[in-house]
């Protein structure tokens, strides 16, 4: 094969396999549902280049159900509201949104990946994906430690 | 009036307007409410002793109508959650639960501090009342001068 065509191929290829990862969608509403935990990540964590700020934890109605029991069912859509933090005057107050993380259950769609579906949306964004086809090594490397969770971190905070 | 009579005289007078003041109600359910905003106030920070920790606001139906329009509607109920903050290895996350403040909309019942009754519950419990018959001077002193916001200091965050 000529380096050009080779070349094209490959692109293509790329293509085709970006193209063809299930997605995983955004959250709509997400601000309405149940406010799990939050935690703030302030700069000298391993962290902080990745997920420093103030983050929320928000579940839709099975995921809460996952977090109450134990088992998450298909349909479960937990969020990782990501804001900056700014600390002043002995407070930490919110400020922008930098990423609204997303796992979304589906046991067969997401079957590589423990049985989730792995996304960032970028700042306020619903369209911007930070993610995309690379999931399994953006995400689900770390999760996957969490195997005995069903590969979540969080717990509900009564 | 001899001593111990004018003694008894005036604590069965103060009970009598203890028990007289229009009381809030437990606001059962409110962690499935909508997760209004955060913040942290820290040692140092002048509010440190009363609202020291991390404090997220709830709101339902009502009270988010009021945040999106401007005006509360009788049935408007704020959550203040007060849970202590602990700061090590470059995080900060959440603790005990430390009171329940609530704001609730009553123009008539409430009259006298600015339409809105003001109570706090101690700690996880739904029944221990930290204000009582003292929202005037516990609560609506500062309040008040968000007049322009009908009393409230909190903003909800998209």
């Amino acid at each position: 094969m000529k380096p050009l065509l080779a070349a094209a191929t490959l692109t293509l290829a790329a293509a085709a396999l970006a193209a063809t990862h299930p997605e995983v969608s955004y959250p709509t509403n997400y601000r309405n549902w149940t406010h799990v935990k939050s935690m703030v990540i302030e700069p000298g964590h391993a962290l902080h280049a990745t997920f420093g700020g103030i983050h929320h934890l928000y579940a839709n109605e099975k995921a809460i159900q996952g977090y109450r029991g134990g088992q998450f069912p298909d349909g479960a859509v937990i969020v990782f509201d990501l804001l900056e933090a700014h600390a002043k005057e002995n407070t930490v107050t919110e400020g922008a949104r930098k990423i609204v993380g997303v796992m979304q259950r589906d046991a067969k769609k997401f079957a590589g990946t423990g049985g989730w579906g792995f996304e960032g949306f970028a700042g306020d964004s619903k369209t911007q994906r930070a993610v995309g086809a690379n999931a399994a090594t953006a995400c689900f490397a770390c999760h996957q430690a969490r195997g005995q969770h069903e590969f979540v971190f969080s717990s509900y905070r009564p």
